[in-house]
């Protein structure tokens, strides 16, 4: 049984319409406080900028260490019959059951970043189930081949969308502060390539990579087939609904969800890398403003994810030559946005400690 | 009374030629490991070098996850009478109270790292009797102003360099696996600059940047001040004890000693910013192999740092706009050293997670 959450399209422009721009009077606010702890100022670089981000998104002059989650969407691709990847597409599954048993990457470095691993399937084409540790959310069993048909109905994504702002929306009550994207899904780079070709106006070429590994040969193919999936769908690049329905994929919509249902919930949400993008680029195209509430995680070796980061206009916290996905760049920078709020929330003020402040 | 180490010139040459290279059989070996854990092959990108080079530098092919100590060393600069900083002399002192009481950046992100902080006076210019959690290795009551005369004798720099020595020996002895170097000086960007001056070949200009934040015409005394201490004392860039005596600072030492004697114990070291990485230089030149030991915390705003990093050929783990020093930016890279240790150690293989590798 399929999910199906009622007046999707409806959610989501609520949604949309109730993303705020941050308070100025929030940043200025909490960069004053920056200035008067026992350092030069400024000299914490992007520490400081991460404190004071979260103090406006969360709206609080003083948030505590936030409870994390990272959301792990798992989801098939039709496309992966174009043999655009390396691996075969039962490692989807296959993965899925090792998140939930705690051995792959994304469950090591949540683990020491103190964030839970949420994982959930929104278009794996298996059936697993009730097994235990996965949110069954199937908007559908594997997207179609997008190089013959649209890879989803409009209907279909809106759900995967729904489904990512619901979770937000769970999360959120349950006093979560702070989220990260993640993805799983055999064959996804292509369409996030797709994605982002239509959303930044860059060329397939310039924004298509290598993926799990592919190479020279399979990466001509793996861009003629984005070009030829562009061509036969048409999606529209001003109505980001309908690019994620005709070369996406269900794991992006739910990201795209997720970024929204934080945003409009005045909660951080920390963006993975090249999958996670494409997801936050349908999000900023259907609501600009999400990107205020939103953090890159890493700079991906995927050729295509600099130009994503360029129209979202962020910087990343991390360059580490990542390319796995999971979420695993999402946890890692969680460590560094906790390290800002704890030198924001810590750390003693000249007058506190009988520092003498610098020579006017 | 005043630190002093017998035969100081022996231990350091005793210590820098018992420094070995890495065994490159252990590094292919971790990379073995790394290549059946689930994920693509190399898709963890530095997480997977910072495991491989903890494997090679510990000698161990399952090393636990390390116990960590940052050591903050302190000293006071002659060359303050010459305006070159912000910062009122006093600072150091009350800095290093500050650290004895847990209110600093180096606090708050060393318990975030799970890290002991050590705070070492190797040279303030303050008499702190026995104030407690704080290591008194007094080996100067500040420097001299090295515009006028030498900053340090030869004896003075090498008790210096085998402070450093000795605390890695003692913390070595006690079971730590990781270091981190860190400093505390008011005026010590100055010394630094000159020392990566004459190491690096580059000129004055080009490495001498500003501080805590200084104007342009404080910037330009600045350069005009260390190009006459270069002037002055003429240190000879082949004999690196000289340029620390000359032109160096006594915390710079103590950083130079720690990293050779945790590479001549088979422990990596994570070398801070701009201060620290002048004690990595001086280390490196005295013995080349230190830097197979030594990982590169962060990328600093402080101008001359790049010409270090490139002459150390070290790629930084962090690039996040800091120039705080006190060893903050080492606290934060020790956790993603941790990171690509854990995925080492805890990832599930292909094998044991009933996962497909990929088609050949």
């Amino acid at each position: 049984m399929n999910i199906k959450i009622k007046n999707a399209n409806q959610l989501i422009s609520q949604t949309c319409t109730s993303i705020t721009p941050l308070d100025d009077s929030l940043l200025n606010a909490a960069q004053a406080r920056l200035d008067i702890l026992t350092k030069p100022q400024g000299s914490l670089g992007r520490l400081e900028e991460f404190a004071k981000r979260m103090v406006a998104i969360t709206g609080n002059l003083m948030p505590e260490v936030p409870r994390k989650a990272v959301f792990t969407f798992a989801g098939d691709h039709g496309v992966t019959e174009e043999a655009v990847s390396l691996y075969p597409r039962e490692v989807t599954p296959q993965m899925v059951l090792n998140f939930i048993h705690g051995g792959a990457g994304i469950n090591v470095l949540a683990r020491q970043a103190g964030a839970e691993v949420v994982v959930v399937d929104i278009g794996v084409d298996h059936d697993f189930a009730d097994a235990p540790g996965l949110r069954g959310m199937k908007v559908v069993r594997g997207t179609r081949n997008m190089r013959k048909e649209p890879a989803l109905t409009r209907e279909e994504a809106e759900q995967c969308i729904a489904v990512g702002i619901s979770l937000a929306t769970e999360y959120a009550d349950q006093g979560y502060g702070l989220f990260g994207t993640g993805d799983m899904g055999i064959g996804n780079t292509t369409p996030s390539a797709a994605i982002a070709a239509l959303l930044t106006g860059k060329s397939v070429a310039s924004v298509t990579g290598r993926g799990t590994g592919i190479g020279d040969e399979a990466l001509r193919n793996k861009i003629t087939v984005i070009q030829d999936a562009i061509e036969i769908n048409r999606p529209d690049p001003s109505d980001p609904i309908d690019v994620l329905a005709k070369v996406g994929g269900a794991e992006i919509g739910g990201i795209a969800g997720l970024c929204l249902g934080a945003a409009s919930r005045g909660i951080p949400v920390v963006v993975d890398g090249f999958i996670s993008t494409a997801g936050a680029l349908i999000a900023a195209t259907l609501a600009p403003k999400v990107t205020d509430y939103t953090f890159a995680a890493h700079r991906s070796v995927e050729v295509g994810h600099q130009a994503m980061l360029d129209r979202l206009n962020l910087e990343p916290v991390l360059d580490l030559g990542l390319r796995l996905g999971e979420g695993t760049g999402a946890a890692l920078a969680m460590m560094l946005l906790d390290s800002g709020l704890r030198i924001y929330r810590e750390m003693a003020t000249f007058e506190s400690a009988g520092v003498s402040e610098k020579n006017d």
